[in-house]
């Protein structure tokens, strides 16, 4: 069986191209087009100071409708006042001109710097060569989910194919986000620059595909955290062309759905953690049994976002106290003398009292591409998992120098 | 006149030793003492993990009176259970022995490594020991305040006088905290290994000096924040000893003396934030004219905890949109559309827009061992100053290996 990807769903055409946005010679402008009026949902950030794009996209996918996505990297087009929204605009409509649809049909995406405006000339000329180059192959995905990228060192994609009835639908997905990363999106709200496209040709009611992808979200992008600045421009899109004939309408069509489309944003947001910016491992932060879900979410990303947490994982170094008092300092209830702390398999901390355990085992077994945190507080039901990654100095050297 | 020092109001003895807890051979515990009973107000952390000598201190400072602190640094007797509040008591017992007074006259403080049993025959015959060592001069201020020293570079401390009709006041205090800085500390909760220690000699109430120190506390210790990360040990203790003759009971005398107290208690805050770890410079960030005080504070916390911020502030980046992006994800209302940002005194963003102005010229007014982020919300009357410092990579080294 060929690969999947982002255009193995049928319908479904993309391109990337360099329009000299981005100061490196790589591909900084993205097309995806459907080949029909696409049934569409997307989350944006909650963000009070959300990009311009966003702004025009929320109005645009409103209707539920979409013919296609226009994006750009390298320079995010938030701050940047009235012109900002009229540059969105126009990106929308030279998309339209190419897909021969209405400007309305398309979401506008940036990311990259805030505050300046968007260099429209170079761009104008981008959408339109991207035009020229629509593909539906492995190599038109992979250059559009190049163009999306940023500080990202890798491409980001996830793909999966199910049984609808007799009917094979394939969902998949691209993503970006390295930076400025703790997605908090919504439907109705802004969040980080993590940016998001899902293709898939099933057929599927604009309702039920906005409160499937607002759950998804909320079990994936937004349980990443990089380093917890929800940005301007976050963007999860997904576009349903219809063109497999299988209708996702019956309950347990809908569920099977919803656990691929779960898969794949989870596989994409994984991805993110992965590669977020100096990170050289993944920390995987579970809280379980907490009072409520809500409690293990918030305690799960308290232990996330502390630099002390993250720099010690990077250190491999078994400082299990700084994982336990973050989780004190959520603002939720939370009794230590009943929890228990599990850290890459090794009981070190239980009933308030520190577990003997072997500090340079624990240290040994640190050093792998996922450190496991577990920390199971016994007193209700509620879990939770989110996803960061390591402090490094390589962090530093990203964000002390990116602007000048 | 000679250096006012936390020894210099009348009626206060104090000590430092080294009783093998730090592994660097510095002293490592404090004993300071009133030589009557004096009127005593704490804070505590807010964070639900909680250290024992939090517990205990928590306990003693209830009835408003105390004969002193003890104190050792290398190890926080956090996360220890039934053990660890026996060893605090003992801790207590002990001082109490030299100050000839009960034990729960006495406040203890624990700082350091957090799981860890506290080596108590080291620390019992430091405690006798510093007790064969106290005295009231400048000499023995500066050991008491470097042994409450963790990673901090630098001792910490701050005084002054003031006239009570014609008597002559004396406030002083010394603090440390450098990491695990996010100190939110309240009467009755927990928050960051911050420590301070306040001495007076000004006869006061303990429901006024409670009240007091709540209210200094919220407006400079509560306003550092190096990580964000509230410890389990946070403590901010003042001991009045009334030897001075000066009743502070009337509110014309109540506010001179609040004021004093603002004064020292700012004072001992920015030197927390200039020696946070791997600290280059002080980042202040005043959110002004926001919709209230509790927002503008919300903000600016925001702001002085993203690490994009930090790190920008680090290497000199003017690169403001992670200014008004990190205020916008501060969850209180915020128009972009109506602020104003200034960084070191350059206008960069108003109305929504990109203001033009030369980059490097901003960037080299960066290069200052303060930086100053001002935005003005022209929402309303909130106006407030968090205190931070710049993430570098000395950051990380430090806090990548501190328990290996």
């Amino acid at each position: 069986m060929p690969e999947l990807h982002l255009l193995s769903p049928a319908g479904f055409r993309a391109a990337g191209v360099y329009a000299g946005i981005k100061t490196k010679h790589q591909p900084d402008v993205g097309l995806l087009l459907c080949d029909r009026p696409a049934t569409a949902a997307a989350v944006f950030t909650t963000n009070k100071v959300f990009a311009a794009p966003v702004k025009v996209g929320r109005a645009h996918v409103k209707a539920g409708k979409l013919r296609g996505v226009v994006v750009n990297a390298g320079n995010a087009n938030a701050c940047t006042g009235k012109q900002g929204e009229r540059d969105a605009l126009r990106m929308c409509e030279i998309a339209a001109s190419v897909a021969k649809c209405k400007k309305k049909e398309i979401l506008p995406s940036s990311t990259g710097i805030i505050g300046h405006l968007l260099p429209m000339p170079k761009l104008e000329r981008g959408i339109v060569e991207a035009g020229q180059y629509l593909g539906d192959s492995l190599e038109h995905a992979n250059l559009f989910a190049a163009a999306i990228l940023t500080t990202d060192l890798k491409r980001k994609a996830a793909a999966t194919s199910f049984k609808i009835g007799k009917k094979t639908v394939t969902l998949a997905g691209v993503c970006k986000g390295s930076g400025m990363i703790g997605p908090r999106m919504s439907l109705a709200g802004p969040h980080a620059t993590m940016l998001a496209y899902l293709t898939t040709d099933a057929a599927i009611a604009a309702p039920v595909l906005r409160k499937l992808l607002e759950a998804s979200s909320d079990n994936s992008f937004n349980a990443v955290t990089v380093d917890d600045h929800t940005s301007t421009n976050d963007t999860a899109c997904i576009l349903a062309s219809g063109a497999s004939g299988a209708k996702v309408s019956s309950p347990k069509d809908v569920k099977t759905f919803a656990t691929a489309l779960d898969e794949v944003c989870r596989s994409l947001a994984y991805q993110i953690a992965a590669d977020g910016e100096g990170a050289t491992k993944v920390v995987a932060v579970t809280v379980r049994n907490a009072k409520t879900e809500a409690a293990a979410k918030a305690m799960a990303r308290a232990i996330a976002n502390s630099p002390l947490v993250k720099c010690a994982t990077h250190g491999n170094d078994p400082n299990w106290g700084r994982i336990v008092s973050a989780a004190g300092l959520a603002g939720v209830p939370f009794d230590p003398d009943k929890c228990q702390l599990t850290l890459q398999g090794t009981i070190v901390f239980r009933a308030g009292r520190p577990i003997t355990f072997d500090p340079n085992a624990v240290s040994e077994s640190m050093k792998t591409p996922e450190v496991k945190v577990d920390l199971d507080c016994r007193a209700g039901k509620g879990t939770a998992t989110i996803w960061t990654c390591d402090l490094s100095k390589d962090y530093v050297t990203i964000n002390a120098d990116y602007h000048t």
